[in-house]
């Protein structure tokens, strides 16, 4: 197959850029940093905001939506959330013709929002929890953008939640952390993260603790997946958000906030795609199964191939039927190699003259000639198995790419390719901030079980150093 | 029942607020004519959303997601388009801390920066019809804000579409508005719409054809609940939309857009809802059925109610407990009835001791003793009556307020109250414009037939006129 792609070991930034552009998932927008997501990507985006959507809603919360446009001085009113978002900010200056008395933001998250409505809605300890979520799209200015990773506008959903308690706000945001996001990235994803607390220093604006998902990408730079915080009083206090508890005393909320975004799609394609393009999880694809129609002769080839697509969807396949025989076969084979769809069934007249098709994977590339009969079956068991081979391969190159050392020294120099397992005292954040001269940050913190801290000063914590996305 | 909400025939505006207010629909957002969508409004935008989007993709669109920033040239570039638009406008002047080179606005709609990448991506009329829609959020200053009806940020689907020819444009912009639009209104929202024309003064900015579906409102209002558009070679010749032909010539494309959005919800609350709240169709209804425990002696009720859930559910219907026993059980059913749950089945210790619970139905207030053994079957029948119900008060209440007239004062005096059906010939781009004056539209033009012309200059045209949101 002649070479589609730079290959990654070339050069690994343009292999994405490539990719993205060939597969045809995604443009460049006209203002500078914002993106086109084309309909090969979006889908894609659908599935995963499907799996999502419903185990944030087994997790109790309800979907809600909140303005774009944030009054500025509502970002002023927590301290660090400004400062942390104010480089970033894009602000509507004119509505409607006129010069508005009070420069709007376009929102880069929704914390100050929803803290406003959440003062408004929560009276009493009984309207606690409080648990809301929202598809939305947001927008913070990049300097160096790069599509799905680094975008000016980017679609995301955002949780916020309200509590009685430090102690309840905790547990559900470790429980989103843990039932939706880790499960998400493992389970439909087949992306293995690594859990863990984040530094001070890299802690989300106006959060008290920010927790991660770290997976590793094929060029050994780590991607933050997702993140959720506690937020403390920070903001309960700042749009005093306040109830009355069962003792029948004033109490300020415990506040939450956690998001994934459309990165992801850039975290899926980073993971698991190869010199030939996208590899996408069979459970995440939108088209599972590409029955393609090698050539055609007298009709009979098409027949057969779709007689194969409807067996195939009546066993629960997503399949779809490619009989676009005017298009040389060798060109259709590399557009569904980029677009990475697990399967593809070839039906041509040559094995259909012996009741066979040809079952190709994705996966590693294996061409298996079967009986027309056998196909089903064998789809279904190839589609289950490389859910599975493709989390193993992920997991297995992290494991091998990521160093075990003792001295910040060494945690730097084996960042330089992979991951660094280093103890935490043995960086510190003298040492944190030496690393991140040379651009390389400390993902997150955990413990010796793999538990997340309480506090990056507990004893005994492991951190992983690497370069990052 | 005590008087919750203001009755609609002494302040129909003033119910709708209060409606939306006590129902927990929505709340006004903080920047001017934003609004929070709360999750009892926003879990029947999802149902509405899942619905529309299924029948978008059969008909053979696919989402994408397109940029919310555009640049100030992009709207300049068709005439009719920007001044249509430029009002409305929001503007964003800086980004990440620094003026902006060029302006760029907020998107009012996507033709524009969806036009620039259709020019991309086609190339051959292999590549038409090129078929899209997106679910985003879009920006139009609102002067005179109401809340789901006219908001300066509302939430929609806008589908952009280039065909080779301008009569597959026209055949697909009738089928989107056909198979898509009047069969939700139809089926979900139970909601009977009028199909036409808009005429050339109603005509959205930069179309060669505006398509319309009318609703008509509790207070004999319209509202457009939704609108097609034959955009001609407009858009194209000002993005460049070309193709070449199968004979090898240069064409241009031509565009359509059709769009829906939470402006339905509005329509939803002004066309069922009575002066106890909201009645949602049970088709679309988040939760059909509403099993309440009237009250609790040993524990037995909840149980008992627990058990009809179970039993509820196995039998598809979506159905929430509500054993809130610590909130009295009048202000728990006035709840009820303001949000609007299609059925509730009422179990107490009363009735359960003779093996009986209540059947009430939210379409007509009406309230069934049931034996327990009858309650899923009964529940199941009156989940279908009341959709069918709903439809045909709807459509007995426009018939009602409908007036067949024959001159434009006669149609200008019914459209005091209701809708007049007029013959366009008696009212003319003249007659509109005086009609315009006294704050009466031309709502559509339609055939004797009811079929859809193709310009406002056909003979023997009907319009209906009326008042409207
Ligand atoms: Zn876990
Ligand atoms: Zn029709």
């Amino acid at each position: 197959m002649a070479r589609v792609l730079t290959p990654r070991a070339e050069d690994f930034p343009r292999w994405y850029q490539d990719l993205i552009s060939k597969a045809e998932l995604a443009d460049n927008g006209p203002v500078r940093g914002t993106m086109v997501i084309r309909p090969t990507a979006y889908a894609i985006w659908e599935r995963m905001q499907a799996d999502m959507d419903t185990r944030i809603k087994a997790a109790g919360a309800e979907n809600a939506y909140f303005p774009l446009f944030i009054p500025e001085s509502y970002l002023k009113r927590e301290a660090e959330h400004v400062e942390g978002f104010s480089p970033e900010l894009a602000v509507v200056t004119h509505g409607g013709g006129k010069q508005l008395a009070e420069p709007v933001v376009v929102r880069p998250t929704s914390e100050t929002v929803i803290g406003e409505f959440m003062a408004k809605w929560v009276d009493s300890y009984r309207d606690l929890p409080l648990l809301l979520n929202q598809w939305a799209n947001v927008v913070r200015w990049e300097m160096r953008p790069r599509v799905f990773l680094r975008t000016s506008e980017f679609l995301w959903q955002e949780g916020h939640t309200a509590h009685a308690t430090e102690a309840d706000a905790k547990d559900y945001t470790l429980k989103i952390h843990h039932e939706v996001y880790e499960r998400h990235m493992r389970d439909l994803l087949a992306i293995p993260v690594v859990l863990g607390r984040k530094t001070n220093r890299e802690r989300f604006a106006g959060a008290t603790s920010t927790y991660t998902l770290e997976a590793m990408m094929g060029d050994g730079k780590a991607l933050q997946m997702g993140t959720s915080h506690e937020l403390g009083q920070n903001f309960a206090k700042a749009f005093d958000i306040g109830y009355s508890s069962q003792a029948g005393t004033r109490e300020f909320a415990w506040t939450t906030s956690w998001g994934t975004s459309t990165r992801m799609l850039g975290g899926l394609i980073m993971c698991h795609g190869d010199d030939n393009g996208m590899r996408i999880p069979p459970a995440l694809a939108p088209v599972q199964a590409l029955v393609t129609v090698v050539k055609e002769t007298d009709g009979s080839i098409t027949s057969a191939a779709r007689t194969l697509v409807e067996d195939l969807a009546a066993a629960g396949v997503r399949v779809k039927l490619d009989d676009r025989v005017d298009t040389p076969f060798g060109r259709r084979a590399v557009d569904a190699e980029l677009k990475g769809y697990p399967i593809r069934v070839e039906v041509g007249p040559r094995d259909l003259a012996e009741g066979r098709v040809v079952l190709v994977r994705r996966f590693d590339g294996s061409k298996t000639p079967l009986q027309l009969g056998e196909a089903v079956g064998a789809v279904t068991a190839a589609l289950e198995a490389d859910q599975k081979a493709l989390y193993d391969e992920a997991l297995a190159r992290r494991e091998a790419n990521t160093v075990e050392v003792s001295t910040l020294d060494e945690a730097m120099e084996a960042a330089g390719t992979g991951w660094a397992r280093v103890p935490w005292s043995a960086v510190g954040v003298d040492g944190e901030a030496l690393a991140n001269e040379r651009a390389i940050t400390v993902r997150c913190l955990f413990r010796a079980d793999g538990s997340i801290p309480a506090s990056q000063d507990e004893p005994d914590l492991t951190a992983i150093l690497a370069r990052s996305y």
